[in-house]
């Protein structure tokens, strides 16, 4: 079974190396593609967060695979699964990311930390509904906050 | 520029309708496809929630592009674009979920509250952490009460 998508915009930023941290403060603009109508942000200026689903496409192909790795490659920290983790190589190398929405113009957004590179194709763009976060205590593992110490 | 991407595992329970309301006691089996190795899910289960990605493969191709119409034909509701709302008549079709963790058995994990029917792909699993959550005040618009007040 193959899944096609097709963008409906794409990143624009200062940021165009692949780097760990320091992506609180970043500024994007994600423009629409021509085929995706104006419209389609109507009333999206009323919500503060987005959740921005995109396509790391500089991942290399042959790291885009289920793997069992120490994150970060950091061998003090316990050997995990993919799917334990949010690393970018992974199948189908799709990201997430919760931003602030900063301001709409027209068939631009403008979004405060959103960790992609300039070029990035976005594949969807949901408005975040307090309904929709996640319900009951949050539990984590303690390596989680060394992955994260620098992130934002 | 079109984007492939292979379903990493399958959603299976008992809601076989594509229906609005009533999802949040609804519980999932997510197994994994044969080409991802088990370890990948290694550690999944010291974490309470996760986000599932999935795709919406039952929606019909014309309904799938960017619109701009009253969240659930409501007239009473204003007019709204596609990213404006987490409707599933969208491009890509892409769902995204907040679950909580039940148990992992081997390559299958059990999940509650994922509204997506019966065979439904999985195209990535991400870990909750606390520090990817919106940042600052959420605020949305008075019409998402009315859209979600028996969602769940």
């Amino acid at each position: 079974m193959t899944i096609k998508m097709q963008p409906i915009g794409f990143i624009k930023n200062n940021r165009t190396e692949i780097e760990d941290d320091n992506w609180g403060e970043v500024i994007s603009e994600i423009e629409l593609t021509p085929e995706i109508i104006t419209e389609s942000l109507a009333g999206i200026e009323d919500f503060s967060h987005l959740e921005i689903i995109f396509y790391m496409d500089q991942v290399a192909l042959e790291k885009a695979i289920a793997q069992h790795r120490h994150p970060r490659n950091n061998t003090k920290l316990p050997k995990l699964g993919t799917f334990a983790q949010r690393h970018k190589n992974r199948p189908n190398t799709i990201g997430l990311t919760t931003v602030n929405l900063i301001e709409r113009k027209e068939r631009i957004i403008y979004v405060k930390g959103l960790d992609a590179i300039d070029g990035t194709p976005v594949l969807d763009i949901k408005p975040v509904m307090i309904e929709f976060l996640p319900k009951g205590k949050i539990v984590q593992p303690d390596w989680t906050k060394e992955i994260m110490k620098s992130y934002w």
